[in-house]
């Protein structure tokens, strides 16, 4: 499937808003894969999916997650979270997308996970800091993502858990086990 | 086991600033118990051990973990916690003290746990307000411990692990769960 094809897939799953800003995280991933030596093919794959099921309805998503086996812990936890691997899901199955990390890198870019691959990093990077991205602290992860995957991806997630501690929100727990991991295995 | 007895005991084992605060904690968990029907024997008791083990060497907190199977988990995280654990130990095995809700108050002062019982988190919020604490966040939490115990202790986990957070700093799992727990179950 070539990049024309498929923004035309998603295109019809989106709003105008969300697709630009989908073509915004195609632009950024392609750019980090580029830099930090992932397949810049699968990186510009997963971000044009990324949201393809964000747009389905919560019964639908809440559905897929039972019927499909995924932890049902998320149906506990913001619904914002449930689009990822249901998007997953629904990338195969429609649009007949069976590139595992592609896959993996869909169903990780919101919660995250421990020991994230190379391009499960790149897309939750790029859709933190592709241009139409405005909120505090962007800049400095846009900044670190110049030079340091990881120190960006890091700043990113705990930016995220704090943005939800802050309004007292639950945090999922992937999220809290991803900044560990992020944190626990830095280099310097 | 009397408070001058108690008082005794633990004297020889802190500082004179530690001690202090020991004092503190005790008056203020005295204080809480009272307010929200919790034993206040006890909760003395807790409060006045609850640094037994904070000064014992580095070397001697590893070794009970390990020896007493605790969860190794601890030995990855920040040493502040393992006094914590031990101190249960110890309290036991050195002051002869076997009430099982006073060493659990101890076990989980510094990480708690989610489901914690009303004696830990009275412990845990005293250490957290007692009248010598001062830093940024203390005379909010101070505030709600007034009128609502777990409010109280919501916004210490929070600050908590958002303090760590912020030093990009590991978090024990354990505190995280505790933070999802009380945000999770809250009533309002």
């Amino acid at each position: 499937m070539n990049r024309e094809q498929a923004l035309a897939i998603v295109r019809e799953q989106l709003t105008e808003h969300r697709y630009l800003h989908t073509v915004g995280v195609m632009e950024t991933a392609i750019n980090l894969a580029a830099k930090y030596g992932a397949d810049t093919k699968k990186a510009e794959l997963a971000a044009i999916f990324h949201d393809y099921a964000k747009f389905r309805p919560k019964e639908e998503l809440r559905e897929i997650i039972l019927k499909e086996g995924m932890p049902s812990e998320l149906l506990e936890y913001n619904s914002e979270l449930w689009h990822a691997p249901v998007g997953a899901f629904l990338t195969e199955k429609e649009a007949g997308i069976n590139d595992k990390e592609v896959l993996d890198a869909i169903r990780y870019h919101t919660s995250g996970r421990p020991g994230m691959a190379l391009l499960e990093k790149i897309i939750y990077l790029a859709d933190y800091i592709e241009p139409g991205r405005h909120f505090p602290g962007v800049d400095e992860v846009r900044d670190l993502a110049e030079t340091n995957l990881d120190k960006a991806l890091s700043k990113a997630v705990q930016n995220t858990i704090m943005f939800l501690m802050k309004k007292g929100q639950p945090v999922f727990p992937a999220s809290f086990q991803t900044y560990n991991d992020l944190v626990m295995t830095k280099e310097d």
